[in-house]
């Protein structure tokens, strides 16, 4: 049965076509042809890099760093460039990129999640340092695997880009929780884990994280990972809740990638901008279908795996 | 240099990174795989698709012709599935395939303006039959070319799909072309066709039709085709229009398919809701990059190819 179905919060509209659905083994991902040369983020080339911002370091040897990316899509420039009927301005900001791990072949989902702990930590290192440059209004951090996801770079990494604007997307967002808690009194986030985690779209939870497929997912096994606790982003949360946390993403990244054969996917971490009360969450996607010209002339998505059926997948046994 | 675009009138912004760009040589098209097997949609498997619902037909054989997408994203069933915290309903409407052209191995860019103009007819027709259905509050129509851009049916054709919504891209593109009448007393499209077609990003014209690479183009080579005179939709067309508007399209494609070897790329019109006022256009995106974390995580959209440099590339000679 088809249903068009809304957001929790957004006016963001998606077609749910199981009809056309497919069963989720038939989205088993052929592995992709990756060109063998010099990779820039290996132990040994870091000289080969631009100069390294941050790492984190165990038994004397680097397990996460960062520099900027080579091709920032920010400028140093800051202001306008053109006004009246043409709008523009310097992209003002920051872009950087963080080698999740030193070993060239390890997908995110295969390392243990101490070392995702690390990487969250290095996240939260960068958080704070960005954020004090008061020009940044907002900080996406976000990470692109595969060529579906955009990006030929095989090695795994994530990008900090730190931004002169909140964009639409997320001010969008922060005023739909606003309203929302206008007329509930609540946080919309903390309804959705609290409801969701019981329902047939719950995936996993442990003390103080969960996740869920969410009702409108956009893309094929659309996952959620948001925090317990009422919480604006990534700085505020405890040793133990960066744990719980890093164990979830492990947990949800290593099934994926187990049972769909390593697909494309993006992640993207939605944060409270400065001064605003958006409940911190992650939202992840798998990249196995194409946005085509009814999605670009609508914003509508049409999606043809049912998050009930992604959340049992997700559930099911290894 | 690296430049934050805002739309013309919508509230989205394109990050332009030259900076990273490559030049448009680069972008050429590799060959896709096709698989090889029976073609529903060819002259002879006519009993193969659902019943026809319109056709157009020369010297007694059919030029295009529609029929039922055998899976459709719409429903037939109308209302109300759940309310309260879930909020959805059925996806009451029409979805169609138009099958552009009885010869298997022709891309739309290779056909002539007079069987182009013969394709635009025939979605005037059912747009006119579409909308005597009041349940029916837009209809969308649109082409996906290649697997990128989300199909991977190679014989040329494109959709018609009947919503019972606005999606809201449309309803934001409606409320800001209000807002800028109201402040600039013109319609913003009369405004941009007029204003553009003299800057670089004007590709070309001819009496009644503009192509212009839009100032924030989301796309690498995104093309507008604009009729120069003020209407709301594609049934206000005179023929003559019509036949202009068939010219610049085939332009547009021959230039692109011979250019960049036949790139996917989808167009959709953006057609006025009934009893609103948004000057009628077309907007062709090839899809020659992906959408990353970046876009999906922030609505800000990364393009490598200024506009300026995808219309240098159009108006070049063959």
């Amino acid at each position: 049965m088809n249903e068009l179905r809304k957001d929790y919060i957004l006016d963001r509209w998606v077609i749910i076509a199981e009809d056309r659905g497919k069963r989720p083994q038939q989205f088993v991902h052929r592995a992709e042809k990756v060109e063998k040369g010099i990779c820039y983020f290996c132990p040994g080339n870091e000289n080969m890099t631009p100069p390294e911002i941050a790492r984190i370091e165990r038994n004397g040897r680097w397990i996460v760093r960062s520099f900027p990316n080579k091709f920032p899509a920010t400028s140093r420039k800051k202001g306008k460039i053109r006004e009246n009927f043409l709008k523009s301005f310097y992209p003002y900001g920051t872009h950087e990129v963080v080698v999740e791990t030193p070993e060239h072949d390890k997908n995110l989902g295969d390392l243990d999640k101490e070392h995702i702990s690390l990487l969250l930590q290095l996240y939260i290192k960068r958080l704070r340092e960005i954020k004090e440059d008061k020009s940044i209004k907002y900080v996406l951090i976000f990470k692109n695997k595969g060529g579906n996801a955009g990006t030929s770079l095989e090695h795994s990494h994530s990008q900090i880009i730190g931004l002169p604007i909140i964009p639409k997307l997320v001010q969008d967002e922060v005023l739909a929780a606003e309203e929302y808690r206008r007329r509930n009194g609540n946080c919309p986030f903390c309804k959705i884990w609290k409801r969701e985690i019981k329902t047939e779209r719950g995936i996993f939870e442990n003390e103080h994280t969960v996740a869920i497929a969410p009702f409108a997912s956009r893309f094929p096994f659309e996952v959620w990972l948001i925090p317990k606790r009422h919480m604006n982003s990534l700085e505020e949360m405890k040793n133990e809740e960066i744990n719980s946390f890093a164990e979830i993403l492990q947990k949800i990244l290593s099934r994926l990638n187990s049972s769909l054969n390593y697909p494309p996917y993006n992640f993207y971490l939605h944060l409270s901008p400065e001064g605003e009360d958006l409940h911190f969450h992650l939202e992840l996607t798998p990249r196995l279908t194409k946005w085509a010209g009814f999605e670009l002339g609508s914003g509508i998505i049409i999606n043809v795996m049912p998050p009930e059926m992604a959340a049992e997948h997700y559930r099911g046994k290894n």
